[in-house]
């Protein structure tokens, strides 16, 4: 069953407000194992909703609308759906008394306007609205179902998940059962990943996406089938597969956030950590205190943004950082030795480089950084280069990479070199 | 003229994404005085793409497509919309070069897979994208001008501005010039700013609208005339009305972010700042850095998470925090001495906090937040009380305040209270 959205209003197209209902809905379907054909956005007006229904209807079998059903004079949504279908709109008694009794609830009598609410497109089933006073619509035109919600969130939601998926299901008598996993990577681009995967014969059922978000990306394996253990397997197998070609650079089989893959691991291994930054200015410590809990396992740390908290906090040797400029080896090992003799943590992580957009220079241009690492293991240091796309760019990926190391050197694996 | 939009891609029509492309060229096509007609979103599979570029192609004269441009074999949009169009793939060698260069810069060999990025319906044009490797397109067919753009909102967003806004200008000769100021609020419900505004008598051109972006508000002025200086007239006209009945809450009246509201006034002053931060672990210090240039007011920041680090590097008294708890104002008001002492900062500001989504107790619940300012004429603090709708809502707002209490410290206005 081909099942396609359309949501309706000015506020939409006017670039005003982000729909979250549509990915709502397409969530909902690919979790009951129906696909999303398509997702439109259309303005409060006649011709152009006209226009989207046509098209929906020659593509679609289902077709779920949100949003033009409240009482002002621009909600126009089953207004036009009942010309379009031929239909007079009748007053619905029951209706009526549902969204008087909502408002004598709060004490306020209804409005005239709301009047409007209670007129339904002839021959229509009425989807009850528990949110709100706007009722949903189902109806037949075209040999294709049509279902009005409200564009309201809290009510589509509501909705969707008491009405419309369980009818949808029943109408599409989708049998098939989908599993998926997603694998989350990171210092290996695109277009790598695809040729490494190209040497597994992956079992023709499985679906592999592609989910780039910068700096990581995300890969989802997934496989729909009606032999649910039989899918959840090939799915594993598959995962199994990807990991063994993607090796170190699969942080997650779970759909993990870097920083909580971290924080487990700094758990699991009773160890505390502690950082010492300059470029990233606190970042790498906000996406590590992003994670609930991150105080069994994160001391604090030092943002030595002036060259003077690195000498007074971290104990950088004065001449030394003189001589060799606050963005060197030298120093970010200094850093890192500074922040754990003073905290006693177990992990020290420093950072300092450049982040731009001023500030390079001809032997260290913008997105130098030098990071290091002490944990009592000894130290581990090395110098990176990142893509100059940006102060945000390269404090992202400079934030990511030291959340790299730190896992990557707790595990024991290969670390990080230059280009990255 | 009517523009569209289509994103393709199977994470949008799978619900694992959220389209952000579409709205973002909305927003700048209603700041153009331009209408957006239809945003629709496709997956990656031809009989889909097909059906949206003929549905398009019969409703608008323009269509802005995002998408399916990357080097794997299920980026496809190219492929199909040369079939589509009976057109010649060709190889472009200059594009070729330029992805190759790419790679270079970064030290690393151009996988054989992103060759496909270089191969160009024949006769489009380039569409120069200098934040990454796939180019854009433009072509003509059924004489509807057809846009290609990456999906990578970065890229799309650079290539927007830089090239599809002035062409789209171009094509439409669009004769209005529409003038804008964007106001950014803090600290007041969307409703009051409504009650405030309803006072005041704008002239029937402007067009005002709300734009949440939580914590903030921004409130965007605009006026489409033929005349230039009178649209300009009016939605200045506006802004000082507008702020006159807002009063503090108005942080910019040029869309300016509060981190560069607060760094303009530090510089402007001749100060430096210092951050001790607990609850929010870095997150102030981490927007402060996120403006270039910082380093000429921010010093740096302590992230003291461990109670442990609050004594040794800020200096908090141990049996005082002992007996009156790390979540209280007298370690706030400690923490903004120590950071204060220890640097010699102009003006600290310390943060103490639950953050949550554990931790918290009947008489500190989940959202107490202290905060303190020393700077030299005094200490100010105070107990904030903020909604518990998680720790990343609970983080967000303590960051918000925290920068909005050193703008507002610095003017010499109205300190916040508690209820916020």
């Amino acid at each position: 069953m081909k099942i396609s959205f359309l949501a309706i209003g000015d506020e939409l197209t006017g670039g005003r407000v982000q729909d979250a209902n549509g990915k709502y809905l397409a969530d909902k379907l690919s979790l009951f194992g129906l696909d999303m054909k398509f997702m439109m956005m259309a303005g409060d007006n006649e011709e152009d909703m006209v226009q989207a229904f046509d098209f929906l209807a020659q593509t679609s079998d289902a077709i779920v609308i949100s949003g033009g059903l409240g009482p002002t004079p621009d909600d126009l949504t089953i207004e036009v759906f009942a010309r379009y279908s031929g239909r007079e709109l009748v007053f619905d008694a029951a209706t009526m008394e549902r969204i008087k009794a909502r408002f004598s609830m709060r004490g306020i009598e209804m409005p005239q306007t709301n009047r409007k609410q209670a007129m339904i497109p002839a021959g229509a089933r009425i989807i009850d609205n528990p949110a709100g006073t706007a009722p949903g619509i189902e109806a037949e035109f075209k040999g294709r179902r049509w279902f009005f919600l409200p564009g309201v969130p809290r009510e589509f939601r509501k909705m969707t998940n008491d009405a419309i998926m369980p009818r949808l299901s029943e109408l599409s008598s989708q049998q098939k059962a989908v599993v998926s996993k997603t694998l989350r990577i990171y210092g290996i681009p695109e277009s790598a990943i695809a040729e490494r995967l190209q040497k597994i014969n992956f079992d023709p059922v499985l679906k592999i996406a592609y989910l780039p978000e910068f700096p990581e990306i995300s890969l989802r394996l997934s496989a729909g089938l009606p032999d649910k253990s039989r899918a959840e397997q090939i799915v594993s197998q598959a995962a199994e597969l990807a990991k063994a070609q993607l090796s170190e650079y699969v942080f997650s089989d779970d759909d993990e956030p870097l920083e909580l893959v971290v924080g487990k691991l700094l758990r699991a291994n009773k160890m505390t950590l502690v950082t010492a930054e300059s470029c990233t200015g606190g970042l790498v410590a906000k996406r590590i205190t992003d994670i609930a809990g991150s105080s069994d396992y994160f001391l604090g740390g030092f943002i030595a943004y002036a060259n003077q908290l690195k000498i007074k906090e971290l104990e950088v040797n004065e001449q030394m950082l003189a001589q060799k400029s606050a963005v060197s080896e030298e120093v970010a090992v200094a850093m890192a030795k500074g922040a754990r003799k003073r905290t006693g943590a177990d992990l020290a992580i420093s950072i300092t480089g450049i982040a731009g957009p001023t500030g390079g220079t001809p032997e260290k241009p913008v997105g130098t950084v030098y990071m290091a690492v002490e944990d009592g293991k000894g130290v581990w240091k090395q110098k990176f280069q990142f893509v100059p796309w940006g102060r945000e760019v390269v404090r992202s990926l400079t934030a990511e990479t030291a959340l790299e190391i730190i896992r990557r050197r707790i595990l024991g694996l290969r670390m990080p070199g230059e280009k990255w």
